[in-house]
């Protein structure tokens, strides 16, 4: 049988969850690792070594038989990528004039103020005056970020004051990332959308969910999100297939929001599947993994209905249990669904994920937490 | 971080669909296939390629890191492999103590017999006087089997007159299998009882399921079985439970039974995940794949609830197409569950499976044969 081949950049738990989905679509997955160790490269189909820069490896990548469509599952991607994929003919999902809005964060601002989407007030700075200038509009409260480069808090800081940021700004006068000074948006809680597009146009949106964040990093999902105002619901649906639609995503979007007295807020993209989409792996008819698949492969997307009344999803992160072989035979709750990326521990990275579904919301996030906590601590914590 | 790793002989679909499960509870799934083309291969973490036969092969599937235990996808293992597995230090699950009452039709009614439950009348035959005795007593019609080696219709044969088993009996004499008969029993329609057994005796059973079958191949499975009498239901699944735990099984078995005037006889037993049990992958909170490798691992067994009112599972039998790479673009029902096995098309070859789930039991049914059915021959049928 000739298998289809999807081309996947990065070798972490979002390349490896797609290995199983691939599996069972009869896709072959062909991934670029950056070391034979990496979390994806045991699942892979194929699997090549090096780093998205590394133009043999890409070649390699995109090599015959050549893939069907080329993805990633991070959105550190040059553009030599691009005009390698362009050359071998392999279409690159989503494109480069997508991606370009989860990659700077400048730009996807600029294009949310187009679009007439909710931005938080917000601006572009240089230097430290600038950044006085909106400290001073905004009670001395401001949220610095690097336009490129971050991820999980990582270039994020909460300023009051432009010499908190004097780092940031002398590394962009050395050709460092441009800086963007944002609004703390005082907001109730952290909702997120996930959105799949292909190149067809159709899309298909899960439920609208909840993610509470820990120092920066997501801990919980709840799906959907607990007593969430319909008609809130429903705009940020609207957001999530706006976002897709205009900017041309092919793949899974993700569309992190804040809830704010009773409006939304986008607080950041994401193209490729997402923390905030791991509880579809056993709450959703579909996957966000499998649906990945099918939207840059350019199939019919699957149904995002909800298999539970609640699923909620607890992160594993790096904690007292250095090694998680032992973990899985400490969890004995029965309906706790057990994913481990097979990542070695380190205090606070993510190397795992728990997902419950139940009928009952506080009971359900509790199983998955505790389970989340077994695992990383161990039974007799 | 250490993965412990599960060794499985067989490079069919069943071992394949043990891959993701294994990827996602962070074990190393290492395979021996009889082919680098097998459709386990692909997905597998780790193969080794040979037959169960080859002690070479063998001693690479059990080499260091050892396995934590070694199971197949078949029955078809020879006592060398046990001596292997005992001599490397490796739990061969389930052992060739249980595993002889799948390999080993005669051994299984013998051991039926003793435990009271409800066998077809049959008999051990070795000659043709023999044959002719039992269908003088059975109304001239009677099913003779191979003791050994069928499967999917082959090593069965419905028979009215002994002259039809002259060449099984011929071989026999020549060092073949040996042969019973069996009644051929009345039966309105075959179930299937699923149920996993880890090392301390634990025991999960799923719902009983109905079985239809076209040719001596399954076709479609019903979970659960529609309309069935919860008496009989209940009998079902401790007939299930019983033969784990009397025959000592460690891992998923299969008990398939006809049901007959309102009484239950047991068709065969296999000692592995089941066909009859695919319809767990996507409606049920644990698949039978994962369970198998929970049982064998001796992990905690997850929980065997169904995901919805109905699940229907139906085989794709090699058609019309050819090459399946084209059928995922074909099928647009967004509920669809789509299995492919990566393997080449033959005519009635099991080369995918499709599952959906609903709340309408004809409509799901319809669903699942109409996704099968473009699968197998293309949506212009």
């Amino acid at each position: 049988m000739t298998s289809p081949i999807v081309a996947v950049i990065g070798g972490g738990q979002l390349a490896r969850m797609m290995a199983p989905a691939a599996t069972e679509l009869g896709l072959t997955l062909r991934v670029l690792v950056e070391s034979p160790e990496a979390a994806a490269a045991l699942p892979a189909h194929e699997f090549v070594v090096g780093m998205p820069s590394d133009a043999d490896a890409v070649a390699q990548l995109l090599a015959e038989p050549r893939p069907v469509a080329l993805t990633w599952e991070h959105e550190h991607i040059p553009v030599s990528v691009f005009e390698a994929a362009q050359a071998a003919g392999v279409p690159a999902r989503p494109g480069l004039e997508a991606l370009v809005f989860a990659q700077d964060k400048i730009a996807m601002r600029e294009r949310m103020t187009e679009l007439g989407l909710p931005n938080p007030d917000w601006a572009h700075v240089t230097d430290e005056a600038s950044v006085t200038a909106f400290l001073d509009a905004h009670a001395s409260e401001a949220i610095v970020k690097t336009a490129r480069g971050g991820y999980d808090g990582k270039g994020v800081r909460v300023i009051s004051s432009a010499a908190q940021a004097a780092d940031w700004i002398a590394g962009r006068a050395e050709g460092g990332p441009e800086l963007l000074v944002e609004q703390k948006v005082p907001f109730t809680r952290e909702l997120a959308v996930l959105v799949a597009r292909r190149p067809s146009g159709d899309v298909a949106v899960w439920p609208v969910v909840e993610s509470i964040q820990r120092a920066g990093v997501c801990s919980e999902v709840i799906a959907p999100a607990p007593d969430l105002d319909p008609a809130l619901a429903s705009q940020a649906r609207e957001i999530g297939e706006r976002v897709a639609t205009e900017l041309g995503v092919i793949g899974v979007l993700a569309v992190e929001m804040f809830e704010a007295e009773g409006h939304l807020v986008i607080n950041e993209l994401a193209m490729r599947p997402h923390n905030s989409g791991h509880w579809t792996m056993d709450g959703s008819v579909t996957s966000q993994f499998e649906q990945h698949l099918r939207a840059v492969a350019d199939l019919p997307l699957g149904d995002t209905s909800p298999r539970a009344p609640w699923t909620v999803m607890a992160n594993v992160l790096g904690g007292a249990r250095q090694d998680l072989s032992g973990a899985l035979a400490e969890v004995r709750d029965p309906g706790a669904k057990m994913h481990l990326y097979g990542k070695g521990v380190r205090p606070g990275r993510k190397v795992g994920h728990v997902n419950v579904s139940g009928v009952d919301q506080q009971e359900t996030y509790d199983r998955a937490v505790a389970a989340a906590a077994i695992v990383r601590e161990g039974a007799q914590q």
